[in-house]
């Protein structure tokens, strides 16, 4: 079907990525069931909890089994899951046989949640690339506009010099976080979900745990000391970890929005949206798509972690939401990273009207810079109180304030060039090469 | 694709139904703006805004119009909004002669929204027409168990009796007020939006009013006094009360979960899934369904309000935050209510069981009753005391908590007539009916 | 204790304001309750439920009784709800004789609730108040500036031209819309809560109908036909009331920083917090404190939909939820309407600067105006198309639009007469006067 | 003011624990803030930066001051940040001849956040505590019940038998995780913030650096390679973690709710709520406040990633959305952490009523063990069938389910001895052990 924005065919390119979409199709999603019935087979038969020759047909019947979502359909709406349906489809294959030893002694979500999981750790695959290429291209900006000054604007107001090379450093960090975050992430995430009925694999006799050993082999996953089928703190900081990327995602595009703005003019995306009606505009339509999708985000965090209060050994309704919600974190985390990634890459940095913003304050931008230059020559709250009074003298009379303290104070200060914004950005130099510094370290140690 | 669970073929069954799911495929959404473009070249052919021929040639294409939802796909990329796209598609098919009278004044966000309010008011109709299903439903079952007693619980304990057609009656009172809500909703929501590029319908020249006029009139809609594209509360507004009908049916669902519980079994869904292990399971999957949808939307309508601040004349951002989250609220209302109509109309009520829940507690579920019994002939706060101290004795004893009371006090009270539940609901019997009347007057009025 | 932001000596300033707090203080938390049961004692004596006598103590008690909030702490603890800890120390101030008639028959959740319902009632009034004098200076800023252009900003990017006026009307209209929404949310949020233990009033024998309308009288508030303790759909749409009211306020807030950022200067909040370390800057500490607030409870409204989900008679866990989180959304809303009406009330507006806004564009913000003159004279697309390469040239070039289309062209088009933005703000004029005429039905009205 | 839950002394005692509270009054809030200025002067000494008279006099005033937070609403209020007034109390403070080096080259944001994280190390210091003594009380429960048979419930319906050992284990494997993460949240949130106005520390001149590494080292901070004013993430992944903490909380005080339930009863909270008019009722207070401060915390989260898209250097609204949101997060996780450390130490077991409601079932419960039976003898869809069909002779004639087998199938089944529960309950035992094995070594190694 095509009802909602991530499925549309009008609207699933602006909010998906092919890579991450692949992942979340219904058939990829029976893929990976069925590739945990056929891990499964293959550890009960080596176990011989299920006959050697049952486990290889089963085994060789998920290699090749390809069942069409639609089959399930009705199963899941009787049931509330698609795995009894999935598995009588399975046994039709696998052949009268050996049926009765497919999915032997799992439960519905036994398979389900580990087939999530595997496509959960392809996801984290994918998208710490994403990630990686984006900190490439932050690293370079950040690297090539080290000495472009900027104007800060700290509560939507041009505060003092910076440059934009450490504003790119400083979305940077965020990115290596995010990337260091992702061991601690899959520690705690890819877990074998296997616990039989009730979690406590009961109907595998006293060959549950060297099942559950196997089985882990096969799939490359650890063993949780007891079922996570209800403690869900793995998932939900998984989902907590997407919206920390969109979250930061979403920022560099309100970032770029804003300086893109027609009056601001410091940044233009490199393609855009045109309008329906006026040929004169350029939006900016991928850095939108990063905010939408990083609120988007941020606001099925909660449902994740509303649905965390999992009633007793299996909860129905809360399993249902996360399959509501999580498929959809992850779509829109895949987007927003494919979005950013061309964005960053595409960004046309006008380096002079950067510096034409500055200058267009007259110096007041300055003010700090001033006041500092002052402080050295009397107490500090004079100091400000005069740059104060200069800053008005600036506002009515449109002369910059160098002139103005220049012309108001006989003071062994050389105003003229202060006026260079470069001369007050700081450490930022220092800064960027830190988060460099950082950034190579990431980069190699993980 | 099938990305989400409702779009899935697996779990699509469980999340959506068919009649809200049809409003909102591609088709549609395409379907309804077309709708909406030959609405426009209508009326501005009415008033000579555009060649009358030209009107005629392009209300004619649009009622054809068949357009395939993969050719907007890129241009929605590249604009953020499928309506550039589509006015292309339109134009072709207008043919060369009319076509730049496509869309005349026309900005795509008046063609989407419109199209999406013409979608929203077909919804809301089928969803009043679900409501007055479920509280036919819940009538009968109020009316037909005004006599059941069935214990209250109260913080998950059990209080006192009541009936089970009273609470059935409960339930009733939030679908009423639902249903009634619905002409203030549609009131601020069925409003044409058409404001042109910058609101101001500019593009129209002295003629605006006038094609707003004729718009409105051939869909059916209200003008509203100036463009709402910025001002959502309509929108949201509408977003709340879907999340407050899922919420009042999430709250029947959970109800019935509980009282489905084995060791309660006051309830039985009428149909249920399987379990793949537990061939004496019946699990309660349509009351699942519909705590699950109630909490999907209650985590949305926070999403929704999130975008209510949209910036300026148009947020391509805050926008886009609505499409990925208001078609999800309409169908999982949709599908909550579908299933709370198939789930309360199949419901096995166990009279029987109701009364040995109460029964089983030995009298202390009358214990309010007792208190009440003897307040009559002693202080209140010694009439409590007595009565702690006799529950107690009960624990201990195993005896009715009556008969140990008729043991302790020599008073003239007939224990044994007080012991039936049912001379212990209170006005239940009165606020049913009140209920039944209020029933019938929405039904009547609305 | 100061522990939340709400509460905070330090930033309670921020986030509060005085009349919404005075309604949800500790003392005024018990007052109401205490009002209610005063109401309950005189509706119960007139009944002859409780001795006449009894009642008039009961009452008399009531009206001056003053209960320290820490007396409940304990209780509340223990008891999960605070009432019968004050029903203990409202009986100690009855006296003796009377005492045991004191919450005659009523549950916890009465009282509670209903006492909410009256505190809730003076909210509304107070807002209302705020909301009428929020449209009374937006209607006259809309009034005062109908013919001041301005650039409209769609996706972030100078559009075409609009009046300052019609910005300010498109604000107005959401904030009658509010206002319109009261009587519809007072009609199912002003209810009486009483049901007793179980929600049918056992307790109280053939007269509970009586003292309920009794009650009912005496408050001023309706009864519904069966309790609400667990429906609590009337509570949660006057919470999305409330939200979509910060909703607006945000999405003004917004507008105003947007138009305040030094580059763009159309806009100036009257006050405005200082920097620490920039004196040169104004910060516009009132626009972000409406944004934060509209955040804060477009989050909260979602806890609140949570909270739908009541088990049974009575939640104990849900109804903490609301203790949590309602007070704080009535607050922010109190405190948005507050910091709205000051921020609009001393608004400096740059009309100057407005249309040198325009003007910097070099008529690029008239492009859709030229390309209509000139669809006038040729074909729309190709119309489109000569824009669009005229657009070009300006950015080449520095030229004014018009002066590049005069030299291409030779059309009889006076492009020095459309030079002036004043000439296409379209039915701007007409719009704000229609907002205008609402307001005043609205503003009669209601 | 006592506005909020948490703040009000009525049910301040049910929503925060004094540990935690005590880091947020007010007066903790100026105490950290004057702490972080006090070390600046200290640092900025060291490095000559101001004079080290200057740095004694202040580090001496600091370690004194006692600011009233009345004293600084005014300036919040303005400034719409405390640090303004703050600086200028302190300024008072030290005395005319230091005070200008009060402060000296840092921002609001600088103090205003690294207070806080040192507030937020205590805090992770004290719920890391109360997660070991949680993790000591539900190991203990977990071997202690390692053999007490208890009916599994999926989806609300009784499964089939696992331990009560079991069901604490599960609860403890999420307690240990939340432990071993504290590390990694450590790592990427306590970080000195330290930028000047516009984050690149400008007006230290080439000392910046200097200073950093020396308040960094004066507080027990880690330096972060660029400021992190705008980018979040370390903060939100706390938040998050607060959250996954009282999700955990919340599924156990569910639990507990629901084994509480009068027709369960094989749990009692050791203290519980009284009703105010049912002497029988013992309410499960602290389990609800469990569920209720979980549900709170997982709607803030969102609020929390929404405020993560902080405009340029320094976002006013967004960083007071984390004011309004956080502080309530860390108070509710820390009662909630207090609240479930009284509940589980108090937790009546009943083992009695656990193994008397698997029999109740007539052996339904044990259908699985059943199954597996059978299926050694014959295909297991067959035995899937028999099953099916023994457990609707079960339901029908009120015999045990291992008795109507015994009667219909002449197998070599000994189905007496497989009556007990105890021989069902799978590799129970074995996951107890290894969870406390795990158990131990988290509590060895952190």
């Amino acid at each position: 079907m095509s009802l909602t924005a991530f499925d549309s065919q009008i609207t699933g390119s602006l909010f998906t990525d092919e890579k991450t979409a692949a992942l979340f199709t219904d058939r990829a999603v029976i893929k990976a069931m069925i590739d945990v019935e056929g891990a499964l087979a293959a550890a009960e038969g080596a176990c011989d909890v299920i006959p050697r020759e049952a486990a290889k047909g089963i085994v060789r019947a998920c290699q090749s089994a390809e069942i069409n979502p639609s089959l399930l359909a009705e199963g899941t709406a009787r049931d509330g899951v698609p795995v009894p349906a999935l598995v009588k489809e399975l046994r039709a294959l696998v052949g009268q046989e050996h049926a009765r030893f497919v999915h032997w002694g799992a439960t519905s979500q036994d398979i389900y949640d580990t087939g999530l999981v595997l496509r959960l750790r392809s996801a984290l695959d994918l998208h710490e690339g994403f990630l990686r290429e984006l900190a490439d291209t932050l690293a370079m900006l950040a690297k090539t506009h080290k000495d472009t000054p900027l104007a800060a604007r700290t509560r939507t107001q041009q505060a003092t010099p910076t440059s934009f090379g450490l504003k790119c450093a400083v979305w940077l960090t965020a990115v290596l976080r995010h990337i260091e975050r992702i061991p601690g992430i899959k520690d705690r995430l890819l877990l074998l979900s296997f616990g039989g009925a009730a979690g406590n694999l009961a109907a595998l006799g006293d060959k549950a745990l060297e099942v559950e050993a196997g089985l882990a082999e096969h799939l490359g996953l650890k063993v949780s000391p007891a079922p996570w089928h209800t403690m869900r703190d793995g998932l939900n900081d998984y989902a907590n970890w997407l919206s920390l990327v969109t979250g930061s995602l979403g920022k560099i595009g309100q970032d770029v929005m804003l300086m893109a703005q027609n009056e601001v003019a410091e940044l233009r995306p490199g393609s855009g949206g045109g309008s329906s009606t006026m040929p004169n505009k350029v939006n900016p339509v991928g850095a939108e798509v990063l905010v939408a999708l990083a609120r988007q985000n941020a606001g099925l965090i909660a449902t994740m972690h509303q649905a965390a209060l999992q009633e007793h050994e299996r909860s129905g309704s809360n399993w249902s939401i996360e399959w509501l919600t999580l498929p959809q974190m992850v779509l829109a985390t895949g987007a927003a990273l494919s979005e950013a990634n061309k964005l960053t890459s595409e960004l046309v940095v006008k380096a002079d009207q950067m510096r034409a913003n500055i200058e267009a304050s007259n110096g007041l931008l300055l003010a700090e810079a001033a006041m500092f230059a002052l402080a050295n020559q009397m107490p500090r709250p004079e100091a400000q109180e005069k740059v104060k009074t200069a800053c008005k003298t600036v506002n009515e009379s449109g002369k910059h304030l160098f002139d103005v303290l220049s012309e108001t104070f006989d003071l062994p200060i050389d105003w003229e060039a202060l006026k260079d914004p470069a001369r007050h950005m700081g450490a930022s130099e220092q800064m960027v090469d830190r988060v460099l510094e950082s950034y190579q370290a990431v980069i190699r140690r993980t």
